[in-house]
């Protein structure tokens, strides 16, 4: 089964790929799609939601682990970065492809084993549970990956509770 | 000239059409696009694009003006509707039409005198400046048509600052 892990963002899109079987994790991709800064937001939007496409097109996942945003600090790059999840939901969606949405704090707690920890933490834990030879780069690549192998845990898992369509927007 | 004022959202989406000609502005339509609460928000956003899509080929404006988001106490709320409002953008954005952006603060301004004007007065003054019969509805309709009111202005005054394409997030 093949997971697509994406890390929401308008500058930057992390993006990571594994194959998973029977508790078994292999990388197949990462990397990022980015947007110029000092661009107009609605361009901005477009490339990332062709970029989407293909990449959905190039690895034909059967699965899509996308990000929970979780804002506390900064509203203006919340507020920001929901607008490329946005354009990034529409496409998984359009795809046909399921699409799961986990909390950071859930995707920390899967990869690293506990929810608070550290980036750098999860960035090395990636590493050695893909058998990366280098960590993978960019961070968000990392959150990426961090995402998809969270989504085969949660397989193979009770500990995490997957929520497949469900989400904290669909009542307003 | 042809306006389409957007007043974006999730659960519902306002919709404003006027016809401007030297100063003088005529109603055209109004309404909202809505979608099922308690639903995933994927679906939902692909409901909204669709939507935008079929009322831009059905208005055919020369000029979109979609409400600049401003949250200052419903974070949660502003997260959901920045998912509305990236899919608005990209719809609007791959139509070709011209984008402009404006504050709900630079919309009150226009339609009522002054940026801090109530919900009820902005309802008033849309139906007087268009001469409609009976008050716009929902209030979301009645927020499209100042943002359309307001774009009009914007082309015959200087008081207001057209963005036409720049944004508070194109430094992210």
């Amino acid at each position: 089964m093949r997971i697509l892990g994406i890390d929401p963002g308008v500058g930057t899109v992390g993006f990571g790929v594994i194959d998973t079987d029977k508790g078994k994790n292999t990388y197949v991709a990462c990397g990022a799609v980015t947007t110029p800064p000092n661009t107009a937001l609605s361009p901005r939007l477009d490339m990332i939601y062709n970029d989407l496409n293909e990449l959905i097109v190039t690895f034909a996942p059967d699965a899509i682990s996308v990000e929970e945003l979780f804002f506390s600090k900064n509203i203006t790059t919340g507020i920001a970065v929901a607008h490329g999840r946005g354009v990034i939901l529409l496409s998984c969606y359009r795809s046909g492809v399921p699409v799961y949405e986990y909390t950071p704090m859930q995707v920390k707690q899967a990869v690293v084993g506990y929810g608070n920890a550290k980036k750098n933490q999860v960035i090395y834990m990636v590493q050695r549970l893909l058998n990366m030879k280098a960590p993978p780069k960019p961070d968000d690549a990392a959150d990426a990956l961090a995402l998809a192998i969270c989504h085969a845990r949660s397989m193979t898992s009770k500990l995490l509770s997957t929520k497949g369509g469900e989400d904290p927007c669909s009542t307003i």
